[in-house]
């Protein structure tokens, strides 16, 4: 057998204690299937002093995680989190110090990835984020290797376990937003300040990584058209029920003629497409490539096994010698591909109205939405109740996003629109 | 960049054929993701002067696929089929002259596939089988690389589309198995001697290979449960329908504390699952770990594309120097754990049975239920035309199979039943 692989670890919160459990408990199949030891041989968290149900003794333990690049280990494992700050020093240290690096960090990756990529090129070392994207799941070894003889031309999935557990929630017990949040902070799948999650960058962060990935083009954050989950209620999970949808946040990636088009909103897709089940902290992300059509992947989207599975899963590949340009291809070969705007998207839609005096209004607003030459699919409304404003439901054939935008903005100007539109966007997934 | 990846391919069938225009149509896209160019130097086929619509000149062609291993290349990729013969032969002499393999053989991996992985350590070469199960699903990578940190302990999954597109079409169009059954053969689903796929081979050759690889004990054909889908008829299929569930044929290996239960056969699941809603030549598979909870990954299980897909992604691996253990350690520490009798199976059943009277029958039945300990979920019974015998249903809570088998052939020796009751495994998946 080979030598040991020398492991350190910075951050024993969630994901790095699951990390320490799994190569502690199941140490002796690890070597097996790595072909080594797998040894952690130093760590470094915030407090020392911290009970922990897991035993470290014999472990060095290091006040800054930025001594862990001096010691003699292989691979330094970044479990602190944050684009900037001690993570991003730490990793740009490790691979400078010519470690392999393994990280769950999302917002560094989509903020700093090809950088770093590039310079562990130069170090002949790899920096692996399984973690970092849809806990679990594989998705990044699934894009870069397992698909790899595909030209792709879509991803789109539930890429924020908060959300989908917030929507879920919403759906099924039929709580409105503030109660959903509330909840999932309670429970722990949501932070004190959740927005993050909730606005969608989070999302955003893990979209941009794919996209990256898949298309060899390099990561733009700036250029996806973001909406979170903050204009849900629970009116619209119940008019998307009766409609046969469930309202998910989704996170798109379509290779258009126009360039990448990389999108972060809420969507009603089909409740009894796979998809539009994935519920709670799960998971779900959809492929299309070139060769093998669609493939579909569920599972859980963070917690501290998921995600320790994903980090644990990277530190094998290292020690098997399986080491993989991060970005699938070398940083020379990434090129620019171009930005395709929102405005060209086409897709079906789905608009709530507020409205005062339904008889009056309904003429009004079907006839802006013949002026952009959008045709309507279907019509809700909800019984009237004199106190309320009446709800009024239309769902659109496909259209265009440029055109719809439009047609919102002449409707809102109606007198009898009361309030905003809620326009949610219809995809078939 | 590194010198060519030379390949030689034996078969040019429908996956050899997608796996040559892969090659061709994308290589520089190939070349970048495998850091080197993807050379086909020759090739063997039946048939040379076939009118194939893809231009392989330049390109050395061999009479013998037996020719291949003595020519200059470093991977022999051999989509022939069959456990034995000339697939076995080459397979063996490509490994023996120091080539790296990539096939798509089910059969000859579940049958020599672990001889086949000593004698690849043994001349430090590869045998990559991605293509071998479930299409263009990457599950063989999954396992062994994405979910590396887990232990296992269920695996389960529609694993044949031909099987899958006749249950499909039996439930969606209400054919009965042999139209489904014909339409599936016309359409190039089904072969024309259609036995290894019904009677559940090859599903059962798949699972021998996943169950090996996830728990890292010898392949075992022998042991396995297998029952076919030739006795499920429109009856079943709609009786199913009526109490929410789908019919699928299943493999299933569960890791149990005497050992590993594995088995093949048609079950009901809910309809409204991910598994459930699988249609078609798609396949799905779910993979319980201990750290990462259940995955669960859908797609087309067969065809020229998603099963090419596989193949080249294996060549790109090799390409990149990512060169695995073919079941995941060296065959030296794969141990036998043992095989669970389905006996041993606790689950719930669905069984249909044909009788004359129905009111002196039932009191029968359930005395015999009871008899064994066997308790009772739901009851249905078709309208009682006199021509006909009355088919009645009875689903069970779960109980064991040895209990249920029991059951079983009391029930079928009383008079008044006619024919064998047709059992059903109802399955929570």
């Amino acid at each position: 057998m080979k030598n040991n692989l020398k492991i350190a670890i910075a951050g024993l919160g969630t994901v790095g204690g699951g990390a320490v459990k799994i190569l502690l408990q199941n140490a002796d199949m690890l070597a097996e299937r790595a072909g080594r030891n797998l040894q952690i041989v130093a760590v470094s968290a915030r407090n020392k002093a911290k009970a922990r149900d897991f035993d470290l003794s014999g472990v060095t333990w290091v006040d800054s995680p930025l001594d862990l690049p001096s010691l003699d280990v292989d691979v330094i494992v970044e479990l602190i989190g944050g684009a900037d700050g001690i993570a991003k020093e730490l990793v740009f240290a490790a691979i400078q110090a010519g470690k392999h690096v393994v990280t769950a960090n999302k917002a560094l990756i989509a903020k700093h990835g090809i950088e770093l990529a590039e310079l562990a090129e130069k170090h002949q070392v790899t920096i692996a984020y399984e973690a970092a994207v849809a806990g679990g799941i594989p998705i990044i070894k699934t894009i870069r290797e397992g698909l790899a003889a595909n030209k792709f031309s879509n991803i789109a999935g539930i890429l924020n376990g908060t959300c989908n557990f917030i929507l879920t929630s919403m759906q099924n017990e039929h709580k409105d937003f503030a109660d959903a949040l509330a909840e999932a902070q309670k429970i722990g799948y949501a932070e004190a300040d959740p927005t993050f999650d909730i606005e969608g960058i989070d999302t955003a962060h893990k979209l941009a990584i794919l996209t990256s990935l898949a298309y060899s083009c390099p990561l733009n954050t700036q250029n996806i058209h973001i909406e979170g989950i903050t204009n849900i209620t629970i009116r619209d999970i119940n008019f998307a029920d009766e409609l046969g949808y469930a309202i998910k946040l989704l996170g798109i990636s379509t290779y258009t003629e126009n360039g990448i088009l990389q999108r972060v909103h809420p969507a009603m897709i089909s409740k009894n497409s796979t998809i539009g089940k994935v519920a709670g902290a799960y998971n779900g992300i959809i492929v299309e490539g070139s060769a093998v059509g669609r493939i579909t992947i569920e599972g859980l989207g963070a917690g501290e096994g998921a995600t320790a599975s994903s980090v644990v899963g990277d530190i094998i590949d290292i020690a098997r010698g399986a080491i993989y340009k991060p970005f699938a291809i070398p940083v020379s070969a990434i090129k620019n591909i171009g930005v395709a705007a929102i405005d060209n998207l086409v897709t079906s839609y789905y608009i709530r109205l507020s409205v005062v005096d339904k008889s009056g209004v309904l003429a009004a607003v079907t006839a802006i939405f013949a002026d952009y030459d959008i045709s309507l699919n279907s019509f809700l409304q909800n019984s009237h109740n004199p106190e309320e404003a009446v709800q009024v439901v239309i769902t659109t054939h496909k259209t265009t996003e440029s055109a719809m935008q439009k047609a919102l903005k002449a409707i809102e100007a109606l007198d009898s629109v009361i309030d905003k539109p809620n326009m949610i966007r219809i995809e078939d997934l």
